[in-house]
This record gives C-alpha cells, structure tokens and sequence, in this order.
C-alpha cells in the first residue's frame, strides 16, 4: 500500500462480516457490503484516544476508551506506530446490530485500526493491524479473527493464526449474493461460544475437516452451489449451538425453498445468511425467512447483500 | 468414460498413494507415478474369483480370495455389475512394500477393481468403483478411502464420504516431486491407528481445520511451497504418532537441509514423504534421509516419484 502524507481527518467504512460460513468456525469470515459502521477519526495534539460520540448503538456501548473495541484497536495502533505525542478523537456511527452474529465489535475496530494508520502516514499494511484488531476483539468477545480479518481485507478469509503473515484473502466467487434475517431474540456471544463441546470425537473432526476442505475447493473453483452445500455440512458448531436458535430448520426450508442454495447460523447468532446467486433472488430469500419469524411471533430484519471485496474503505476528510 | 467391448485378459497398474498429506486425515490422498502394482485378470466361464498367484509380497498375502483385497474388490465389483454366469482369474504383482504407508492394500484392491470392470465392457466409472475398494480396505485396515480414492482418479483427491459422488479431484500442482523414504521397522496400520486420541480438544480442531484449508487453498493456487508448510501443520495426527516413527524429527531436518519443502508420515507410516519441486532435488533429498536412518542401523528403502495425473492406468492384452 502506498505511503501518503498524514491526513488530519478521516473517515472508514467498515463492513459487516459473516464469521465460520458453517463448518469454518474461527477460521473462515466473509465480508459484507452491507451493514457497515463508519468511523470518523481526528488528529489531536493531546495524546490518548477519545470517544467523542456513539451514534446508533441505543447507548449500550462503552463510551469508556478503555471498554469499547474501536478506542482499544485505536490506542494499539498509536502503539504499534510508536506514536506518543498526538492522539486521536474518535466518532462512531454504528450500522451495524449489536450481538447479531454481523461482528458488530470487529467492525468498530477495524474501523479505528484503519482510521488511525491514515492519520499517521498509513505507513501500516492491512495485515499488520490485525494484532491490534484481535486484542480488541477479545476483550469484549474473545481471541479470535473470523471477523476483524475479512473487515480488514475484503471478501474471504482463511485465518490459520492471529499474526499478520497467518491471514489468506481467498477468491471471492462471483455470482455470490447474500440473505440475512436477523431475528429479535438475545444471543450473548459468550453464551453461544459456552454451548460448544470442549472435546470433538474424532470421527466428527475428520467430517469438519472435510467440509471445510470442501468449502475451500469451492471458493477457489467459484462453485457457489457447491460452497452452500459444503457450509451446511457442520458436524460439530451448528449441532451444539442450533438450540439456541429459533426456527433455524423451518427458516432454512423456507430460504431453500425460495432460491437459496444453502442456510447457516452468522458468527454466533442469531442472524442467519443463506447462500443465493442473485440479489433479486435473495431478496425473495429474505422475505420468505422474515415470514417464518412473523409466523412464530418473533420481529426480524432483513438485508440482502453482497460480499465487500476490499473491506474497510477509506476516505480521506482533510489534509 | 467410453463403453467399449469386453476383453478377455486385461493388465492394470495400480499406484502407490500418499494418505493424509499431514493434517488431511482420512480426507486427502495423492497417487503417485510409481511405485505400483500390477493386477493382471482374466475372464474365464467359472464364476467367482480366483487368486492364481501373487509375486512380490514374499509369501505374505492371503491366496484366499476372500482375505485378500484384490479378490475382495472383484467380488463386489462383479456383484455391483450383476454378473452371475463368468468369473475372473486374477494374478497379482506387488510392486509396493506391504505395511509401509503407501497404499499398498488400496493399490491391489483398485487394480482389480478396475480390471474387473474392463472385462465386463468397462460400465462403471471410476468413481463408482470406490464403495467396492472401500469393503475391500476395511476388510484388512479400516474403512478410508484416503489411498484407494486417488488410486482410482489419481492426482489429489478429496474425501467427504463413501459414495462416488463424495470424491473430489482436486487440480494437481506442477512442480511437484516426492522424496520418499521407507525405514525397515513395522508400523502396523492398526497400531498407528490405536494411538490416535478419541477425542480432540476444540483448540486443536480449529487448527486442524485451519490447516486443511490452507493445504486445499495452495493446491489450489499451486502454491508447493505453502503445500508443503500446511502439510506439516498437523495438530493431531502426526503428535500422536510420531513416537512410532524412528528418527523423524532427524530426518525431516536432514531433507530440509537438502532442499525439502516439508516433510509428512505416509498414511500410517512408517514411510517419510517429503515435498520437493524438481526429481533432482528430490533424489539429493532421499539419499539424505537414508544416511539419516543409516547413522541410526537402520535399512531404509528410497524412491523419487511424481504425482500420478490419471490413477490406475488400464492395458488391454486379448480381446
């Protein structure tokens, strides 16, 4: 990435992103066009990091820089650059659901990761702030890269370790679109994550291993049809955590019948994202998913989307 | 594949596989040019299966046909094609070491397989000859299809279930060469399958995991190099094992040393595979890891070899 002068303002989008796409789990993460938040940042001769508001959150968020991921992600960056002499002055305008299963805390971070290194000189490449995107991620919802890594790079991740060499951007199959419903029920990661076995038999490890080899092969070959099949082979994520899930079976043969290729649980839930080939067929997708909500008495949103292949975008304010 | 008319007497060649390719347990197979076995069969009017003769296995392998692997995949192979009224000689020529981790077994079982078939006008694919081989391997060393699938289809294939359609031919990369080593200690499949844990801790399934998609995703791109670095990323298997395997920490440094990529256990060992991109540098590299095994007292077998691009390769002798 090229080195440009220090900007005195910027602002970054930072996407939504679908973590494990099934069997993956904490492992595989695709960015989304859509949600995303956008984080404004300023220079500031005070040194430190400051929250200067929180738009969009309903005030559940930290305003605390200590608590809250885009102001961690941001002092580690500081850090990292060894800058001490100035600060930054954060915004945060959240468009993003909070615990959703979008990685609504990675898109913060990242977010401020990025703002951060512009401010300074962007002498830092995506990769190199994904430790500082991990840290940020696991004091509020563990130590893992299945989001922060696919808002920081676009389109697909395979993460085999949290260092910036350990993190691939796989193709992104074209004809990929994307239904999420977001159902109105609570679903604390840390929750989802306590369901998971601690120990996997082997025959089950040798099924995962599988799938995720074939969902691999699948992206890399741009076989969406094959992909979807591949992220509804779970043997282990899904089985334990579906419980947790209202209407996940009935949603998934609503979303098939209606077009879509395959169904899985976003992150840790509750959104669930079905594979499509089109928007136009998502968006019925998405529709039929709501009604099977509606019909349970549960409220959801929908979106219809595609991958983000860059990730956090960047734009320049001031100079 | 054509249709074409049945022949009296055929001869395959039925190649030595590499399972596993490290973290790839059970899933991942690779069929090598040599060394192989050659199952000759001929169709006579007496139904069943006869073994006439078996050279090379030093008097070890079951003349019975219905213990020996060959015979057994015939049987089923003749059954799955309904025939009733003929029968099949077959005369095998080992061409692998038996209980070395090459497929040895799998390599029989396919030959015959594949012969059978061809005397009976060649119907089936070679897919649908894998739940056949696949009886046939647990009749002697489990049921995986990790060395018969790629002795069928050849280059690199992919495992997610017994049925024809769960195989995947992954593309094979150029520049690919092996530096293979074979130690004169046992290894029973059945032992090295003993010490493997029935349960995997969920950390060490994730990086399991992370390690198959690596490996897919640099067959995928070619990428031998980063081939070889997923390879040796074995949480699970390659831990439990290695203390049945003499000398490979050594062995694995010495090929390193001499222009090795990485180096795995074949399937259940006690043969070494080591990764390399050119013949030449693959010879260099197995006389090192037989000095390595020298040093110790123990005899070593070496061979260089290149991936097998089609699998058990089929001659027509009489019409």
């Amino acid at each position: 990435m090229p080195v440009f002068p220090m900007a005195r303002s910027v602002e970054v989008f930072a996407p939504a992103t679908v973590a494990n796409l099934g069997p993956g789990f904490d492992i595989l993460g695709l960015a989304l066009a859509e949600p995303y938040d956008v984080i404004y940042a300023e220079r500031v001769d005070e040194p430190g990091i400051v929250i200067d508001q929180i738009i969009g959150d309903g005030g559940k968020l930290p305003r605390d820089p200590k608590k809250n991921t885009a102001s961690i992600a941001a002092a580690l960056v500081l850090q990292q650059l060894m800058i001490q002499s100035s600060g930054v002055v954060l915004s945060i305008q959240k468009g993003l659901p909070l615990e959703s299963g979008l990685g609504s805390s990675a898109a913060s971070a990242v977010g401020a990761a990025v703002a951060v290194n512009a401010l300074f000189g962007n002498s830092l490449r995506r990769q190199d702030l994904l430790p500082a995107c991990v840290e940020a991620e696991a004091a509020v919802s563990g130590r893992h890269a299945d989001n922060v890594a696919p808002a920081l790079l676009g389109g697909i991740v395979l993460i085999t370790g949290f260092t910036p060499d350990a993190i691939y951007k796989l193709p992104t199959p074209a004809n990929l679109a994307l239904a999420l419903v977001t159902p109105d029920v609570s679903v604390p990661t840390a929750d989802a994550r306590a369901v998971l076995p601690k120990a996997i038999p082997l025959g089950n490890m040798i099924g995962q291993m599988s799938s995720v080899g074939l969902l691999v092969s699948a992206i890399h070959t741009g076989n969406v049809p094959l992909m979807a099949q591949a992220m509804e082979r779970d043997y282990v994520i899904e089985p334990a955590r579906q419980h947790l899930m209202p209407g996940l079976k009935e949603v998934r043969e609503a979303a098939r019948k209606t077009g879509a290729l395959g169904t899985v649980i976003s992150g840790a839930g509750p959104t669930l994202c079905s594979i499509c080939t089109t928007t136009n067929v998502a968006r019925r997708v998405a529709e039929a998913m709501e009604s099977v909500y509606a019909v349970m008495g549960i409220s959801a949103t929908t979106r219809v989307t595609v991958p983000s292949m860059d990730g956090a975008t960047l734009r320049i304010i001031e100079r």
